[in-house]
């Protein structure tokens, strides 16, 4: 398999191609490529190129583009669309993907589109989905399922089954339902084929099946089937009734965001920005962030300038501010994303006392082998040891006091039900500089004697 | 579903029963459990008791619940068995699973255990299987496939496909080749049900089939499936022969492993520890990135010491040296994750200057916000504008370099064909540190004409 690769050169010719309107090449060269792929030529374009090469396309190719494009490039060509023409390219799509791009419009906009849409069903199944919350179960379930009801022969339940199956593009499992749309079970299409024709389904169902409520968060559902290795997991609401089916690979969208998400935290970005976004995007997600830094900073002047008597005497303890501030900032991320990896794993157990032992005894040895190294350095530096023991002691205190900080915040937070993922990054890293600072100050004073 | 839930009197339960050797009730119990959660449990057991679990489970889902438990579990458990006893549970595992734990093992016991599994066609997949690299398309496909040759018939295909079919979990594609086994394309199920059962293979198949060569790496394998919404792949050796296939399953794990590692490369830990490995390892994890930390630190100490003499007039820049470490090391750490994000999902196009520009622009545009905010504190502060305008204006250039050297290293290690994720974290965080205060001091020294 060649790889798809998008280049300048690519991008400036069909450019190009849309200038001179050469609609027949367009199309032609269009038809080679994977629908995924337009979606990256798409998000290059500027607002009336990718309408025009939208509009050219065929509308089943054109639903499939839709899903994958940029959020902002699918705004902006909905916007170029009517109503008509959008419940068009709905027609054509998944319940799931329809719902997801119809709940990115404004409310009135919605109204007009669901009206138009010719397949009834498919609009009260779209409709049904957008009350959902986007990360539970039930903003990532589609209504695409087959479903058998206990009280069919066999030879009903073979004929409704042909019918549902078009409208599904891989059928994963038969579920069995009772009267009540309650979730019974699954079939096996190996028993459906092996047993007479007038059986009933509800003797020849297997009861045992994983399902998950509605309401359920997306991220647990994630867990759920790759922990089991599910390829797909029917969906019940409250009363147990059978409302959609979510499939893999739909949860391989949520873990790559998760993902994302916990990534830019640890890095101090607000979520759900790219490289490619305005710098008033990434600045209102970069911003905030930097202005708490401004603080711990200004926190960590405002304790150093209380010490600032002892600045002539002991100038040195000042040079090593910045390393104090960077060791305390460096280890408290390590410390809280080792415990915000491992409460996303579920992979914590064992009491939160027990965590910050082991986490105190840790940053102990990190702590002695580095104050070690300091101390060799300062003493040969500046001759003078007392001054060399000082820093080097504190900056024990320093590293031990960061890591048991690093370990509690996220600990607690998750207890709080409060995302630990915020922890990490420039909100440990803050905190720990200006306490780092005072520790650093008050330990070296106290040895030196001042 | 109630998911299942490892608590800590559970574990204490079943080491009860252990202790009492009341195996009845253990394997009654352990019935009830999915072999997923009967690994969890396992992790939590000493050596002894959790080997003495492992025996008494049915074969069949031993060798399912050691394919989920922690590799270190893993090892301890299987140099308790003999190499028959591992033989036998490698017979009932899929090839990619069998490999896996194999590769694992100390080479002369490799040797013993392939000799005695029974199934020597299976010992020879997984002998083949072991030649690839763990993180290549080799490393993770399975052998277990559905094939069928261009030149059989419609008759003779599905017998054979019914006895295929038997050795595979789920069949997601049939693939066709010729007679030197080279892929061809795939077969639809129904077009195979309704033509002739005279019919010839070859003129029924369906060319057109996305593969991936055997040497790609599992990243690259992970990106293709998740961009073209792909269930299963086949994989092809370099001469085209169809070699094996990969599911959406095997990397779901491919994708998370991605994510983890760069997750704990910004975080500044060296890939592969959680929260319950030992102080040992965790420690060589941490101390490495920890001792560059330090480096940097001496480093920012002895930069500020070659400024020393103007300590007793302007001891008020010494305050901010932290402030001025924290935001080059936060700025830096935000360009360079946006970065290594937009490198991983291969959405950065244009070049390299371009981006640099807008970076410098971004990175101009938050400066001057923070350093308007700092001037009027500093001002506030300590009532000397002059100073207060030195500090602010050197934040601003301690910021725009930053930004520049946290988007140019990481784009610099990717075109080296470095992971780019290494950027992030300490390495920026340390040099950003460095360049920072020596910035910082020239320019106020220069606005201060001292």
């Amino acid at each position: 398999m060649i790889p798809f690769k998008l280049t300048d050169e690519l991008v400036a010719d069909i450019e190009q191609h849309i200038e001179n309107q050469k609609d027949k090449e367009l199309t032609s060269f269009m038809e080679e490529f994977h629908y995924a792929d337009i979606a990256e030529i798409i998000d290059e374009l500027n607002e009336d190129n990718a309408t025009y090469l939208i509009k050219l396309l065929d509308s089943e190719k054109t639903s499939d583009v839709l899903t994958e494009v940029d959020d902002d490039v699918r705004e902006a060509i909905l916007n170029n669309l009517s109503a008509k023409e959008i419940a068009e390219e709905i027609d054509e799509l998944d319940t799931d993907d329809a719902a997801d791009i119809i709940g990115d419009l404004p409310k009135e906009i919605v109204q007009k589109v669901i009206s138009e849409i010719e397949d009834k069903e498919h609009a009260k199944d779209i409709v049904d989905l957008l009350r959902y919350p986007e990360d539970s179960a039930g903003g990532i379930m589609a209504k695409e399922l087959v479903k058998v009801y206990e009280n069919w022969t066999v030879t009903k339940c073979v004929g409704e089954m042909r019918a549902q199956a078009e409208n599904v593009t891989r059928v994963h499992s038969i579920y069995v339902v009772d009267n009540d749309e309650k979730l019974k079970g699954r079939l096996s299409l190996k028993d459906l084929l092996t047993v007479s024709t007038e059986t009933y389904i509800k003797e020849i169902y297997i009861s045992k099946v994983d399902a998950v409520k509605v309401t359920e968060d997306a991220e647990e559902v994630a867990k759920i089937m790759s922990k089991y290795d599910l390829e797909a997991i029917p969906v019940v609401d409250e009363m147990g009734a059978l409302v959609g089916r979510i499939t893999i690979d739909d949860i391989v969208d949520v873990i790559k965001e998760e993902a994302e998400k916990d990534y830019q935290l640890a890095a101090g970005i607000s979520q759900d920005v790219e490289a490619d976004d305005t710098i008033w995007e990434l600045t209102r997600a970069r911003l905030p962030w930097l202005i708490l830094g401004l603080f711990g900073g200004v926190g960590a002047a405002v304790i150093m300038g209380s010490f600032e008597e002892i600045i002539r005497d002991h100038a040195i303890l000042f040079l090593f501010t910045p390393l104090i501030a960077a060791m305390a900032g460096n280890v408290g991320v390590q410390s809280s994303a080792i415990i915000v990896q491992g409460l996303a794993n579920d992979d914590l157990k064992g009491s939160i006392s027990n965590r910050l032992w082991k986490e105190m005894l840790l940053a102990l040895l990190n702590g002695l082998i580095l104050a070690a190294m300091l101390l060799l350095f300062t003493w040969a530096w500046k001759g003078n040891f007392a001054t060399a023991l000082a820093i080097s002691t504190s900056l024990v205190a320093v590293i031990v006091v960061a890591g048991v900080i690093g370990t509690f915040v996220p600990l607690f937070l998750n207890k709080r039900d409060i995302d630990p993922a915020i922890a990490t990054g420039p909100f440990i890293t803050t905190s720990n500089d200006i306490f780092g600072i005072l520790i650093y100050f008050w330990i070296a004073k106290l040895i030196l004697g001042i």
